[in-house]
């Protein structure tokens, strides 16, 4: 499963001393071909951490040999240290697996971190790290690099499709920045379909628009958010683009679902469903628009159908709509009817994990599909203490 | 004091039996002239509560007679049958005013709600309630006006500036959407200088552009948001625009000063500046920013100095400004210097109330504050629980 669920991949996951309490927190991720293809996608927040601006310069050529990722720490606003401390990285797993009788440069290898912001890695046990995680990589090795990445993750997050001969395979954690400055969603996809740098390009990013990009859980970008897809072609088969691109959603749909379920402090999971909209920009703004109302979200955490916090979200976006046109639902019962009270809430029935929000702007027949978390005193209290 | 303290002014507060807990929840305030000068400004959500537009409409000829003010139902998205009732409100008020002897119309009445949004408001007690109100209205009624419009605030809120001859006061209610759902800003503030309806718009907009409009306790908008100005020309006094723009705006700063610090679950008072911006919007666009943080606001909340989570706040803005230029102080003591590692982080003391955010974006000469509150575990109780 993971990244080693398609073939021409190796993997390994172990503990560096990254992490004090001696967790896995370093994970590598190898392609061994024959292909290298590889795409990615980074976090739009203008402040970026070292690893993000390295990796971003490594896919310019559309290729990759390798991905190193540590927890532990984010390398984020560290200055040009903590940049000549991701390329250092980056050297060392070329070193290490050129030792191993590939030859690879330090411009084929992606870094990805994720931890506290503002720090500097322990590189004195992050590179040897490197060296121990070379040496145990193998095809089985998937799910261990799951567990490496893992900061306040409860479980390790993986997800797989295998098609007719070729198979699209990954590894997640994170949630958005809801983890508690330990921070990020990083994902690692692999195939061994043989889809050129331009196909991956395209089915990443047609499928992050529409699974990790509508993940809002907490409503803060994080400076690491980093998405990989590599190929190595070792399937020898060549799908459909349509096809392909439909796989990478499927797994990035499925991943983008396990964060938002194991996002911390939150007790429920809120499915909010824009329709009718005039365009589906207008259904995202809006949609994002309920996903970061805090009053809606301690609402949904107290099991309260306060369909008035959903209104009064929808009324701060510019999407097209008439306020008494406007109706809500909350797990299916129409609260609100034309801007006003619909039917009885106590109808509303919220006792399970998953809340459904479903807001008709009856405004055309566009629709969008946002994902978030309630609000609790557990997010509170684990995102207020962790440094101290 | 509160809208009293000018001259021409008369005002009461009484308990209508709105609340079901028997606390006062009917002011009325009455201007007697001999001037009727009027402005407003009110909630830019596009779902507006019935008394928001009711009174948008009714200030359109720049006077008002009387502004009548309930705590206990915000009458928003209550349809066709809110509108009617803030209609009749007004009307009653009007015909009350009128058998004491002034000739008043329901067009010189504004209506300001607060409370749950959604629900009708109980006009078999509120209508009474304003008979009561008119039958108690006294120069001396400032402050009970001010206590019945309280929701859950803890203490009400009043102010005054007194210059040479003339004075401006007010009463205000709420900070943003922070209360419970119990909502909403209400102000209104009162003259007796001669200003004629342009020079109180101008004073009034200048003035909440700068203290209303950056209160960002927790980036709800409400739908029920009023500002009124009235002046009665009872001191016979024409001041300097500037001079009384400047008065309106120190009585606006105090009593957004109390809100902040009345914030429901809120432990402490975040006091955001952002210096050296290439422009005031830039300046604002980065303080909410900052202000709308979770993360940062439970940081704060305890008491952590976590510089990243201000820098990933401006990462997400579109202000001028380089990431690795970037310095941030909090209270005083400057964490990040350059985008990375300033000044030792235990050297920030934040055991009181108010806790200052500096930012320098090192961009220009522009600067703003915006006031904000730290989430806190009982923010998050008193807002999933109050319809329950």
């Amino acid at each position: 499963m993971s990244v080693t669920a398609a073939k021409g991949f190796t993997a390994a996951g172990i503990a560096a001393g990254i992490k004090s309490n001696g967790n896995p927190d370093l994970a590598l991720v190898v392609n061994t071909g024959p292909r290298r293809a590889a795409a990615g996608v980074f976090t739009s927040n203008r402040v970026k951490a070292a690893p993000v601006v390295w990796s971003q310069q490594v896919l310019a050529d559309g290729e990759l040999t390798a991905v190193v990722l540590n927890s532990g720490g984010a390398n984020a606003c560290t200055g040009p240290k903590g940049f000549q401390d991701t390329h250092a990285t980056a050297e060392k797993v070329a070193e290490v697996l050129s030792g191993q009788g590939t030859e690879v440069g330090a411009g084929e290898v992606a870094v990805a971190s994720t931890g506290l912001i503002g720090v500097l890695l322990p590189m004195d046990k992050l590179l040897p790290g490197v060296e121990t995680a070379a040496a145990e990589l193998s095809e089985h090795g998937g799910e261990k690099a799951a567990i490496a990445i893992k900061t306040t993750d409860t479980v390790h997050k993986t997800a797989v499709v295998t098609k007719d001969g070729w198979t699209v395979g990954g590894m997640a954690k994170g949630a958005g920045m809801l983890a508690p400055g330990l921070a990020t969603m990083l994902v690692v996809l692999t195939t061994d379909a043989d889809v050129d740098a331009k196909g991956l390009d395209a089915a990443l990013r047609s499928a992050t628009r529409l699974t990790f990009d509508r993940v809002d859980s907490d409503g803060c970008m994080s400076t690491n958010d980093t998405v990989l897809l590599l190929a190595s072609g070792a399937a020898g088969v060549t799908p459909e683009q349509d096809e392909f691109a439909e796989a990478v959603r499927a797994v990035c749909d499925d991943l983008a679902r396990q964060l938002i379920g194991d996002a911390e402090g939150a007790s429920k999971d809120i499915r909010i469903e824009v329709i009718n909209a005039a365009s589906e920009d207008d259904a995202v703004e809006v949609g994002r628009s309920i996903a970061r109302n805090n009053l809606l979200k301690c609402a949904i955490h107290g099991e309260d159908p306060n369909w008035g916090r959903v209104l009064s979200a929808i009324g701060t976006t510019q999407a097209a709509f008439e306020p008494d046109r406007l109706n809500v639902a909350i797990n299916g019962v129409w609260v609100c009817r034309n801007g006003s009270v619909g039917e009885d809430r106590d109808l509303v029935d919220m006792r399970y994990r998953e809340v459904v929000v479903t807001a008709d702007l009856a405004a055309g027949t566009e629709s969008a599909v946002i994902w978030a978390n309630d609000l609790t005193a557990d997010y509170v209290h684990e995102n207020s203490a962790y440094s101290s």
